[in-house]
Order: structure tokens, then C-alpha cells, then sequence
């Protein structure tokens, strides 16, 4: 091959929000295999909140992303080239590649995209981390049961979509929280929740009071602050809150945070903080029953794409901002 | 008999603070038993933090005092009639039998202490209703390892001080969290501490962090507010916090709450609010093992007593201002 391999590094630690100054573009060779890797052409780069966090140089679950790095994501593209037994070219897959055109991995880190039930691109939402996030989330963390209500907050993104409809489909009642009336449309009309409360609007607390009548049993919140602050005067007894995310705070220096503990007390409230990485042995089982969903048209899924590994920094940044709808993608052309 | 009872009741719902007039004394006969009842006549009332709530006309998990009742509360006194088979005349005893020198209840809500063991008024603390908070609190909800590091908050109260002797009895590093001096020194000298930090002095988030430089693996906490905040920082991955109480947050009408949640998320916290009263099966295993502690002289407590019914009330605004060591209670006379 003479392709080139063009990559996106981060080029500095943003102080505040990123910006584009913040990353660079290079190009350089192709990488060779090593004995049992694989050689991928990336097709789709999933751009995901949990990015902003490895710009900086803190160690949290995982190590930052070093200056001068190719910037972590995961990827879907078609194995060219394969020294691993697994794995054939043709084959359709997903794994942690990065920011970059092709990327070689050891094949016990891929792992095959069925696109026979879903499109390749959903190898990186619905049937691919954000999915199997809303999956362990909800299913085995929350464990809402029929008839419960279930609040789920950043509704219209890669995660709490899959989250909401899950809920549905165990026979929930299940309102969403979105910023603004397009989120909310969306997440009522086009992915069948009960309700949706534009958090963005002024009569934001009054509204979500009145669409939680009989309280809210299960929280899945990516947000934190003033929204789930406010959820937790109509908490259940026994309720279980999912802690997936806390998008407000991220580049938040006075965040809102929870007020008060005492709802959590006097209802017995279980808070659960995870991470997806926590739990290998829930992503096959999650990607299956997923996939079938969204084969069987039960799971919907509406995705954000920006075109060109160029376009990625844009994409994060909008993405942090709010400012898209589904799962935000990057097409790798 | 031709004595009266005493009782101290509800006089009126406090704004703010209760104050001594929210209460009023009232003499009056002794009940009259009926069929499986015993009368009892109370020597020792447990002064105890939830008895504020209950002042308030809001329902939590239990229905409120009614202007005009009788206060509730806990108390331990010797059986003086008995028309229940598991009861006899001279029995010591403990129930929810409020605040009066009298009281009559059915012998199924009530339990014998074991005064071989344990003095009569630890029935109302360590071997009571404390006791078993702070064991159902810290050993089924926070489950500390051997090797681990424990904090507790509100250290040398009834609950706090007993889940500290617990987790050290367990293998653990304590460190407790208490308001001055006098306090602190008795949490390591007599309860046996590693370490207390006194949240009321000036270098106080200094001093809790230069006490936990491996950071804390469960948090048993009676507080809320800035002292919580100020431990959230520290935590380890997959550390436990167990929501016991948040007395920073009872009559405050701008908690200071927890600002950040991401510390939570990073380390797969687990925090869980829990009521004693929820757990009735863990009531005789948790008396058992803590009465046996005590008689062996591996747990030790303190007792603030009030002398006399009439000085419930002032118990009760000092306990809440934090003007009492180790359990306080009130001696009926």
C-alpha cells in the first residue's frame, strides 16, 4: 500500500475549553503488524464526552493522551490486512484504534461488527460502547422494573437514547431530559419516550414535577448538577440513581452540584458511579440483545456525522457544547 | 399505683431551631394495659438526631409527631406489670415507648437487654438502636477489608463512635471527623482511633488530607455538607459511602451539598442512604456481637446525661448544636 496514514494528534492541554489550536493534523506512514495484529482501514470514529477528560493531564480511570499523541477514540472499518487468526480481510470490526485513517491492534483487543443485523457505524453507538453504557447503566445497575419510572438526562445523546428505549422496552414509564425543543421532539417522537423536558426552558422545574406525578424510581444521569439536582425531591423510595456522566461539570469551575443528601437518606437511595471498561463480560451479551433490537426495528438510533478526520476536532467540541443529536460521528474518508 | 406519669409533649412545630417552649410537661394517670401489653417504667430516654425531623409536619419514612402527642423516642426501664407470656415484672427492657416515665406497649415491640452484659442504658446506644446503625451502616453497607481506611463523620457521637471501634475491630485504618478538640482527643484516646480531624479548625481540609495519604475506601457518614465535600477528593476506586445522616443540612436553609460528582464516577463510587429501621433481622445478630464487645471490653462509649424528663427538650437543641459527647440521654427520674 502507499496510502498515507493521516492521524490527528493533540497538539496542546486546552486551558478552559478545547479548541481546534488544540490538536494537529499529520501524515506519515503506514503502520507494519506485529505477529497476531491487524491492520484496519478506518471507516467511522465515534467522538464521545469522555475524550474531553483525557486532554488533560490527569489520571483518572485511564491515562491521558500525551502531547503529540494520536488522540484515543474507537473506531468501525474493514480489516486489510490480518496476522492474527480471528480475523480475515473484509472483515467488519470496532476496537480503540484513535484518530487516524488506519490503525494496527492486537486482535484480542477487536472485536467483529453483525452487519448482517446493524449498520457498521452502529458498531460504535447502539452496538458499540455508548450501547453497552446504557446497557450495564441501566440493566444491571438501575434494574428498573415494569411499571417503574425512569428519568433518563441528556436523552437525545449516544447513551441515554439507547438508556430510554431499553427502559421501554422493560416496560417503563420513562421521561427524558434534552436541551431544547428539537432533542425533545426527537426523543418523544422518534424514539418513543413517555415525555420530554427541555432543561433549557424556563419553567424547566415546574414542568419536570408535573411529568413526575408518582416520583421517579431510577435515574440514569449524564448531566449532574442543577438538572439532577432537581430530580431528587421526587425520588422513591428505594430508587437507584446511575452515575454515567457529569457533562455540567466539565470545564465548570463553581459546577452546581446536589444540595441536598437528605432525599437519599430518607429514601434509601443507592448511587451508583461506573464505568463501562469495569465490566468485559457484559458487552457481548449487551451488543447481542442490541443488535437485535435494532434489526427487529424496536431500538432507533439517529446519528450526527461530520465528514473528514479534519472535521473531528469541530465535532468534539460541538458535542461538549450540546449542539448535536444522536450519536456524533466522524466519517473517515 | 398512685404515681403519675410524666410526659414531655409536642407543643408546637419550631421555625428555625426548637426552642424549650416547643415542648410542654403534662402529668397525668398511668395507662391501662391491654391483653399482651406491658407497662414499663423508663429510666433512660435516648436523645437521638431523627427526633428532629419527626418535629417537622412533613412524612419522611415515618408519620410525624401531632401537636399535642407524646415526643417519640427510644427508652430502657424495668417491667412493672407484664400481660404478655415473654415478659415478667422486673425485666429490663427497651422500646420505642417516647418520652414519659410510663409507657405501655405490646411485648412484641419490645426487647429484653441483656444487663449481664451490657449496662441498662446501653440498651438505648451501643446495644440499641445507634448500635445497630452503625453495624448495618458499616458492616453490610460499606463492607471495609482488613487493610482498608475507614472515615467516620460525626466520630464521637452514639452511631459514629461505634462504627469506628467496628471498623478498627475489622482490620481497618479509621479516621474519624469530629468538632474540637475535646472531642477529637477522646475519639483517639478512648475510642481508639488512628486518627480525628476537627472539622472546626482553620487547616482542616489540610489536616483531613495530610490523614489520608493512601486516600479512603469507605466513608461512613452522619454529616454532609463541606466535611463530605472536602473527603469526596480523596476517594479510592471502588470506595463505599454510607449515608447515615446529614446534620450539616437540618435547619440550613443553603446546604452546602457536594459540588462534584465526576469523583464518584472516576472511582465507581457506591453511596447508599439507609434507615435502621429497615433492616429488623439485623437487629439481634448486630446486639449480640456489639453486647459482647462491650463486655470484653473491645468496645468502649460514653454517655452525656441530662438529668430528669423536664431536660429532654434542652438535650435534645444541645445534641443538635453539638454540644454532646458520645451518646446522649436523658435519666428519668
Amino acid at each position: 500500500m502507499t496510502e498515507s496514514n493521516r492521524q490527528v494528534l493533540l497538539a496542546s492541554r486546552p486551558e478552559g475549553k478545547p479548541t481546534e489550536s488544540s490538536f494537529r493534523i499529520k501524515d506519515g506512514p503506514l503502520p507494519s503488524l506485529g505477529e497476531g495484529q491487524v491492520l484496519v482501514r478506518n471507516q467511522w470514529l465515534s467522538i464521545d464526552p469522555y475524550m474531553r477528560g483525557r486532554m488533560m493531564d490527569i489520571r483518572t480511570y485511564a491515562e491521558p493522551v500525551a502531547l503529540g499523541d494520536v488522540m484515543v477514540g474507537d473506531t468501525a472499518g474493514i480489516v486489510v490486512e490480518s496476522r492474527h487468526p480471528g480475523f480475515a480481510v473484509g472483515d467488519a470490526v470496532a476496537g480503540h484504534l484513535g484518530w487516524q485513517r488506519f490503525g494496527a491492534i492486537d486482535g484480542s483487543l477487536l472485536r467483529k461488527v453483525d452487519t448482517t443485523r446493524v449498520p457498521l457505524s452502529a458498531g460504535l453507538g447502539v452496538a458499540g460502547m455508548p450501547g453497552v453504557t446504557a446497557y450495564v447503566g441501566l440493566i444491571d445497575l438501575c434494574a428498573p422494573q415494569a411499571g417503574e419510572t425512569v428519568v433518563v438526562t441528556a436523552a437525545s445523546g449516544g447513551v441515554g437514547s439507547v438508556a430510554g428505549q431499553l427502559a421501554k422496552l422493560r416496560g417503563c414509564r420513562v421521561v427524558g431530559v434534552a436541551g431544547g425543543a428539537d432533542k425533545c421532539r426527537h426523543v418523544v417522537d422518534d424514539l418513543g419516550f413517555d415525555a420530554c423536558i427541555d432543561y433549557k426552558a424556563a419553567d424547566f422545574k415546574a414542568s419536570l414535577k408535573a411529568a413526575l406525578p408518582d416520583g421517579v424510581n431510577c435515574i440514569f444521569d449524564n448531566v449532574g448538577g442543577e438538572v439532577l439536582d432537581a430530580l431528587l425531591p421526587r425520588l422513591r423510595p428505594g430508587a437507584r440513581i446511575t452515575l454515567c456522566g457529569a457533562i455540567s461539570e466539565v470545564d465548570n469551575p463553581s459546577p452546581h452540584g446536589i444540595r441536598r443528601l437528605l432525599p437519599l437518606i430518607v429514601n434509601r437511595v443507592k448511587v451508583q458511579g461506573f464505568i463501562v471498561g469495569d465490566h468485559p463480560e457484559r458487552w457481548a451479551p449487551a451488543i447481542d440483545e442490541l443488535s437485535g433490537h435494532v434489526a427487529a426495528g424496536r431500538i432507533h438510533f439517529r446519528e450526527t456525522v461530520a465528514e473528514g478526520l479534519e472535521a473531528a476536532p469541530r465535532a468534539l467540541i460541538d458535542l461538549l457544547a450540546g449542539r448535536s443529536l444522536g450519536k456524533q460521528l466522524v466519517r473517515i474518508l
